[in-house]
């Protein structure tokens, strides 16, 4: 393999996470490691910093800077929903990328973002322009296929588990048999993030809360749901519930009231946690109901984020340097579990359109029979992932995060025309 | 002051928060110093407690449990929202502290609580017997008078202004002059909460996230509320709100949908971010709006909670103790900030009459002239609260809590009849 001289370029796409700036730290640290590599560029909100040629200079920050991208929640370069549709729209990407003379290209995202690096990839090559492109998975639905778990994915299980076992204990004190609470946690059509609430419960302790995990992949039944909850009143005085927010019902339609659609054709769900409180006051009477919606708070709380996850999302930044360094192109970076008893993890990849549009659903046998709590087999997945606290500076009492000074690099050609 | 030889009664009252139990530890801790002081009973549920004589014996619990307590949300005795009404109710309350020779009495809580202790010990002084009445302050609302703050309410705002911070890096990586995100927040007569969240805003940076601040004491005015935003929207590409769930328009009327009241005549209000953002989307067409609405975690966020916080809540609730043993009855235990230039807190005592159903509003003075953010009076204020991390043992990545074991004191009298 030909040495390929040439500049890097980084971009971040979609939903930003806990820790999708770690990966980011690196890619820059590894990349400024090979002198094959001269410059080290990052796009301004993804594709659009493409598009428009909004680019910076990833090697001026300061070392501190990108030091603390590792516990900076967000997306430090900026990102976006754009996506590619037009030839055109790829033809610039490419024209960019010759101009500024980009040869490894990482970007870093879910199935959307991989998509459009495998479509960028696959062009540069119908070009015959060499052009390595890794991308680094992101994405706290945890649903791309391929790699055992997607950095971003175990920092919001944490948050969600943390804050359901705090809620608890006010819940718990308030309980006097008529109290439900709810958290209605994000998920529009895989409930990798409400079941993670299940590692709440305390090992060997059944009926710890949350007392029911309602998941877009058991249709809601309303009276069986009555039952449990009036079940747990008796015997804990008080019952958590954990939503996410795509459940669906019997015909398939979605609890919450309103659905909307993204700029991906995705709908945008909002309210499973209010549409079920308004269902279970009519069955419930006299019992006091309780909803906290976190939102995006759930992607961001790099406080209570999990310090292997940190630690996962720089490893694979890294690691896609190297394989493209080592000649890889086309690649997904995955997370590789060992077989051991022990928890270990390592880096593997994978083709970029086995990962493009596809997803991995939670599986069937991880829920338990009666499809409202989650078993011994997820706990088993989920428990090592969350391992470990990040540790983040305060000042004046408050977390401080990276803020990148970003430089531009000059631009050299015209605007660009959508 | 004859020595007064007893049994300490302790009690919770109303909502958590995260530093309600570092109350019981101080109290705990500082009533087993004294020789004067033979049990310490817990109320399970406060006054409810009390009338159903569900008295626990708190010195049965093991110190490693009455230390985690310190860390520990929610309420470990358990609290309620029971107002005691009737003669009989208060009649029984004596009766309980007789049989079980109650010569002490601590109840943390809020205006409500406070008012229950004062009439409590007011029954005991017509009816000749000698107890001790102290208060303990406990709200995250910042709204009892005669204390320059209450224990919780630090901890409340460093959650508060922790989440913003992170999600406003959320927000500026998506945003692209089109993305206003709300975070509902509680406190439905006052802003203190909401005002808290200024403290996201790094010192010299006004221009930082929260951008606007929408507080129950300034009148909600639509046109200027979109107009600023707008202009944010142009400035930094994405616009950070806050916004308290009893926010009001010029009428007085609640902005959220609909009111219903508790047990105490409160209005129960939430969805003033759903509302605003309802209100905001006709107004501003084509930009993606946001809410967050973390609800009653507010209150239990121990793992964002102040160091500051928990230490003088502890410390208040050694003070009542001390107070106590002193001779003072018919009191509350009050924080008392040094007049130096660095910040210093001592405890003091108000007669229990002062506090009670009386409340603390935010000075129109700390709020800026626009009314829509907070000004430097309310930051010297808040800054010093929010100081220090609380130290949370983890186990198996989560946070761990303290249990209380909850030895029943035996019961000597015939069931309660309400």
């Amino acid at each position: 393999m030909a040495e390929l001289v040439g500049n890097v370029l980084v971009g971040q796409s979609g939903g930003p996470t806990s820790v999708i700036n770690a990966s980011v730290a690196g890619i820059i640290s590894e990349a400024l490691n090979h002198e094959c590599i001269e410059e080290v560029y990052g796009a301004l909100n993804g594709v659009l910093g493409i598009l428009h040629e909004d680019l910076i200079d990833l090697a001026a920050e300061s070392q501190q800077q990108i030091r603390a991208l590792r516990h900076t929640p967000g997306a430090a370069l900026g990102t976006c929903r754009y996506k590619l549709k037009k030839q055109a729209d790829f033809e610039r990407v490419l024209e960019v990328f010759k101009t500024h003379n980009i040869r490894y290209f990482f970007y870093i995202g879910g199935n959307d973002s991989q998509d459009t690096a495998d479509k960028i990839s696959k062009l540069a090559q119908q070009q015959g322009y060499e052009l390595r492109v890794i991308g680094v998975p992101k994405t706290i639905d945890n649903d791309l296929p391929a790699t055992d778990h997607c950095p971003g994915y175990a920092s919001a299980i944490k948050y969600i588990a943390s804050s359901v076992r705090e809620l608890s204990c006010d819940s718990e004190a308030m309980g006097q048999g008529d109290l439900v609470s709810i958290v209605e946690v994000m998920g529009r059509s895989a409930g990798w993030l409400a079941a993670g609430a299940a590692l709440a419960k305390r090992r060997d302790h059944p009926n710890d809360p949350p007392h029911l995990i309602l998941l877009p992949e058991v249709p809601f039944n309303q009276e069986k749901v009555v039952e449990e909850i009036k079940r747990v009143l008796k015997r804990e005085k008080f019952c958590q519930i954990v939503v996410a927010e795509g459940l669906v019902d019997s015909d398939g339609n979605y609890v919450a009231a309103d659905a909307k659609t993204d700029a991906f054709g995705h709908a945008q769900l909002g309210g499973a946690g209010d549409a079920l409180a308004d269902i279970l006051g009519q069955s419930l009477p006299g019992v006091k109901i309780r909803v906290a919606k976190p939102g995006l708070l759930q992607r961001c709380a790099a406080h209570a984020g999990s310090k292997t996850d940190a630690e996962e999302a720089y490893l694979a930044g890294q690691a896609a340097v190297e394989a493209a360094i080592a000649g890889h192109t086309d690649k997904m970076v995955t997370l590789v579990r060992g077989d051991g008893e022990n928890y270990t993890c390592e880096t593997g990849l994978t083709p970029l359109a086995d990962v493009a549009n596809s997803v991995k659903k939670l599986p069937r046998e991880w829920i338990s029979e009666e499809g409202t709590s989650m078993n011994a087999q997820f706990l088993r997945y989920a428990q090592p992932l969350i391992q470990g606290e990040i540790p983040i500076p305060h000042d004046a009492g408050l977390p401080v995060f990276a803020r990148l000074e970003k430089h531009r690099a000059d631009k050299k050609l015209g605007a660009f025309e959508s």
